[in-house]
């Protein structure tokens, strides 16, 4: 499934999206310039500002003037990894070095800031002082979800539910600020609001459920990082807790995970692989993605609608 | 001149300040409630809630009723602190452990990424989108002020001017937040409004100016961390400046600042004693202080304007 066919019905938005961006960029002068250069001209997904775009244009409202937001977006998402790499010391995002590897960690740290900065006041340009309260609630739901991982650190026993309330508020947090937001903006009834959050949860769900089954058994050229990254940071994702709980080759995968080393890694990977767990994930992400689709039926029927729906699709199938 | 009998008049008002800060604290668990201890505990001075306060007792607002801007506004600068700790790789902040010395580098830049949520969040509560614009084009000012003061690195051709636009973005922009927004919260007439964020720029200024002086000629213990702390990190600040404008020593004072050792600190130290730079930098600060006092001067006379005037007083004769 192609992406570029989804974005369609909000093409034009999402160009200007990108202008906005490239004007923050070619706004400031010298090496901020560059750092702006750096992060905003690598060519992610935008998958959070099509999102809002696509809520707002299934929703009836003008997708232009979700420009602000959907730019908002985009730019916490990006703050998020530039501190994310940071506090992670890793050497690649997208195939390119990361802000920390390139500039330092300090940098990287004050330029996360910025960004942060940037997105508020482009939130805050949109005058509505309920997106403006879900935007400051989602970054501290983001911020403390990062901190607590990182505070409990390698954590075997983590159940299923905690992983679940982890990438919600990780992820799905986010997806939701897009969705959300853009039906707030669009002035539609409640319950269209509420379907429009869920649908942000349960695609985000999906997401992350994904990235951390590529993170296994994805191909490091499509990923533009090393396979297994997260593991060895000691982030426990959902193949290894089924593989906690189904006690898989007895204790060996606890301490293959334990051991943290690229070896541990490639017999962890073996065994999930045998044991089909790829697959119980993938079960997963789908169940998700039919919910995300159910909510997405909720909006009146039409071209941005249709891609909603198929992003459920694009989420699962995606091999980056 | 006491700081306490200065906050008197807004001192219930400080104490809910407190309150806030000690039921964030309190509300989360393990380690996430330690790190919020450890940090906000710190007896600070509170300059800026009090700040706030003062300014909507002067104008007549219930100062209650501004307890949430205040808190925020703690918060806010607390997560500079806790960021600004991390770059610089400081050990001590007010005689204590800072967060990245004692939870590490990786958490710090996540913990402060959570205390500018709450206090964003806390931001929006005041339901006023003016004062949650302010709020986020401070964040920006204030970050783009050190990113820029990081990329720069030590520049010793830097001029009077540029030392002043570099404290008015990192120290007086957060003071005029703290002034204004309490202005704006109590529906005072326009030009009120302007002689508070006046007068907030002017105090921050000064405020400003005497910690660079105390830098270089304060005590310690009084301090809470090392002399020459700034100047060995590479800013440079007004005494230095003054040195090198007038040519102190030939070109000693250069080859000084350049070394950044504890050695050509204290060679310095002596050469700006000797010529009095010390004094020169005390009577820019108390330009500032008159300039603040005449903006309290515009509000409505009684005991809050009187602290607001008093506090100019207690920037520039303040020890630590």
């Amino acid at each position: 499934m192609d992406i570029s066919s989804i974005y369609e019905p909000v093409q034009s938005g999402l160009e200007k999206v990108e202008e906005r961006l490239w004007q923050l960029g070619a706004a400031d002068s010298g090496a901020l310039k560059e750092l702006l250069q750096h992060v905003l001209g690598q060519s992610g997904k935008r998958l959070r500002p099509a999102l809002t775009l696509l809520v707002g244009k299934a929703c009836d409202c003008d997708p232009e003037s979700l420009v602000p937001m959907a730019t908002a977006v985009e730019l916490f998402h990006t703050a998020t990894l530039v501190h994310d790499d940071t506090v992670d010391g890793s050497a690649l995002r997208r195939g390119r070095p990361t802000v920390s590897s390139v500039w330092g960690g300090g940098r990287a740290v004050l330029f996360g800031d910025y960004l942060f900065a940037l997105a508020a006041e482009l939130a805050s340009t949109t005058g509505d002082l309920r997106v403006v309260t879900l935007f400051a609630q989602t970054l501290r739901t983001v911020s403390s979800s990062e901190l607590g991982q990182s505070l409990r650190g390698f954590d075997l026993s983590q159940t299923k539910q905690r992983y679940y309330d982890s990438i919600a508020s990780k992820t799905a947090s986010l997806f939701v600020l897009a969705t959300e937001s853009a039906a707030i903006l669009s002035r539609v009834p409640e319950e269209l609001v509420v379907a429009c959050r869920n649908y942000g949860y349960s695609l985000g769900m999906a997401f992350q459920v994904v990235d951390d089954i590529l993170d296994f058994v994805g191909v490091e050229e499509d990923l533009g990082k090393p396979v297994g990254a997260d593991l060895l940071q000691g982030v426990v994702t959902l193949p290894v807790i089924l593989a906690i709980e189904c006690n898989l080759g007895d204790n060996r995968v606890v301490q293959a995970v334990a051991q943290r080393d690229a070896q541990s890694l490639r017999a962890l990977l073996e065994m999930a692989r045998e044991a089909s767990l790829i697959g119980e994930s993938y079960k997963v992400a789908g169940e998700f993605c039919s919910t995300a689709r159910a909510c997405a039926e909720r909006l009146p029927e039409g071209r941005a609608r249709q891609s909603l729906i198929d992003l459920t699709r694009y989420v699962t199938e995606r091999k980056k």
